[in-house]
């Protein structure tokens, strides 16, 4: 086995647990090995740290598997951190029938995501080193979880950095890629296949249930509403009327089908519209809402344009607190993993100040606890959801 | 009314929506007023800022009630501010057995608090200015939550920069000021009388409940236990055995009753020791938890301790990392409220460096709902939970 051997700097966060080891911080390289070939990574005076998989492509060039020097890296390997984590989903959520099964980094298992919807399963491997084991994978959470179908969701440019091609596919089982299932109870379609990443947005499902107290009787609008996973919510806890706002007709076709998979068509209205200048109408026509909710796409996948994007965040906010009526909600997010929780927090507090509203944090949400945050990874946080009260 | 006239200087905190004028913010006062007075408060062009009651003893000299200029402070006025925080807790919180009624600033009603306790309230008027309109606030309560009884737990130092005296008693109704009533459908003591503050720390309920998860099964130890509120709820969602430790006699008295009232000292254990001592012997015993709660009282009441506060914080979290079980949890708090929440992160993810332990952050929690967080001003959010997986 190879020894990637580090230069001499400052590596406290590699230390304290992150898993990524740049390009920049190696020194050099002992040894031979393969592209995705199983590493040490030894500090410049050569202890160990741990062992990891190595793509010299790819900016983080190596990724930590674990820190046990006695720990090899195979099926058993695999079969420990994949149960794990299933056991700690079935600890910690309320229900399985939707969750995320293994979220990479968070999961100690760096590029390695699993979806669970209903029976079916989807998968991304998005490194070289963790493609290579995708096969182990597949048998084994058909062995731990028995689904009844799994499919590849590998079209994503992030593969083109590793060298690996782009693909989707089933990998296991034959099936209709479009299937029911359930979230906090409610019925939703996913289409595994052409769907936005793996089909379906689950790291937003402990916060769309946290709604429930601030939609009842309520007139509610839901921007970005994307596949309408909030506005069935909102629907489903009592909400008088909720108006669904996308730019995307598809993505508002698909909204249409979930509300109408409940029965709920009559309290919703849809409306093909970007949400900046419906915000901005709404204010001209003095429109009132109790509850407006905020989950738009990111604004920001860089750090080069996090002041643009924050920017965005406070237009927006801005736009809707201004229509809510006094004592009402507003549920706002950023999914922008370079938008920290107190830059966005500042934010929407700036755009109350400058709305003239004042505001009232009644709970300061982050995502799902199927998409746990490794302290040392600060990027394994990236959901932020606010729920304000507005006067 | 008197006018406070503001010196010419950046108020944006005010003008945000914060309800304190410091007094160094006073530039000079038209009128005549008594300390308790409403008195208008503008700006130094003299633009009408919002209304409020005055008292020069204190450095916050002015606290405001309302910005509306038509807005009269009187009985109306007050009904309408309790009827709104009463309707806003009957939206929010699960059940209204117990909960705070009232969080001062939080409700716009500056320095009153109000707790129910079943059938209940327990109040305290902490400025000069709310405790003029003790008797007025008294039978709103009555008229709006029907309670049995209402008790003054005025016996705190605060009151005396207000040229209060301390005081505690009866306000309303005869009745043993020792009670039972259910916090997440648990039942407790609340001594009305003599308990701390209000008789029992309310803030922590949903944090509490939050705890379910992370016990069942388990082998707990619960650090700095007070009256035992961490440790019954353990208790009651199934943890294996709960060791219950405080340096108060008196509280570890309480904490037991508190047990045997819900008939689990079976699986409880009562140590009297110093938390920090207790956590050094139990690793050099070399004995483990599951899980561990540290809900430690405040560390710091300033600004100029907050060093130190952080250096204890750290001290506890890194002994309670260390006999944490492979894939146990820690539930960490901080009730300081000049300990801002990405400090307390920061020094728990420095112990876990420390301690050489990885962790991952599975919940990160503040005060219940029922104590809600004014944006404006940052003194309302104080209490911080983190729920944490140790590896």
């Amino acid at each position: 086995m190879a020894d990637v051997i580090l230069r001499n700097m400052n590596i406290k966060r590699i230390l304290d647990g992150h898993p990524w080891v740049y390009r920049t911080e190696i020194d050099r390289i002992e040894g031979d090995y393969i592209p995705g070939d199983i590493v040490n990574v030894l500090t410049h005076k050569k202890e160990f740290i741990g062992k990891g998989y190595i793509n010299l492509k790819s900016m983080i060039s190596v990724r930590i598997l674990t820190r046990d020097p006695e720990e090899e890296i195979g099926e058993e390997f695999f079969r420990r951190r994949i149960k794990r984590a299933w056991e700690y989903r079935k600890k910690v959520m309320e229900d399985l029938n939707s969750c995320r099964v293994v979220f990479g980094e968070g999961d100690f298992l760096p590029a390695l995501i699993v979806d669970k919807f209903g029976d079916y399963l989807v998968i991304q491997t998005l490194s070289l080193g963790i493609d290579k084991y995708k096969e182990t994978i597949v048998k084994l959470l058909v062995e731990i979880l028995n689904p009844k179908g799994i499919f590849e969701r590998n079209d994503v440019n992030v593969r083109e950095i590793e060298g690996l091609p782009q693909q989707k596919g089933f990998l296991y089982g034959k099936f209709d890629p479009v299937q029911q299932f359930k979230e906090n109870g409610i019925k939703f379609w996913v289409d595994m296949e052409n769907g936005q990443k793996t089909g379906y947005f689950l790291d937003q499902k402990e916060n769309r249930r946290a709604i429930q107290n601030y939609v009842k009787g309520a007139e509610v609008l839901d921007c970005f509403s994307h596949t309408g996973s909030f506005a069935v919510h909102a629907l489903h806890y009592g909400a008088k009327r909720v108006e669904i706002v996308d730019i995307s007709e598809e993505a508002l076709e698909m909204a249409k089908k979930n509300v109408e998979l409940n029965g709920y068509q009559q309290r919703a209205e849809f409306i093909r519209e970007n949400a900046f200048d419906l915000l901005r109408r709404y204010d001209r026509e003095k429109k009132k809402f109790d509850t407006v909710i905020l989950d738009p796409p990111a604004f920001t996948k860089s750090k080069e344009t996090v002041k643009d994007a924050l920017r965005g965040y406070k237009e927006i906010n801005l736009r809707a607190l201004k229509i809510i009526r006094e004592g009402g909600f507003l549920i706002t997010c950023s999914c922008s993993q370079h938008i920290r929780p107190d830059m966005f927090l500042n934010t929407v507090k700036e755009a109350a100040s400058d709305a003239k509203r004042t505001i009232r944090l009644v709970e300061q949400r982050t995502q799902a606890k199927d998409h746990p945050i490794l302290l040392a990874s600060e990027e394994t946080q990236y959901l932020k959801c606010l729920i304000l009260q507005v006067f």
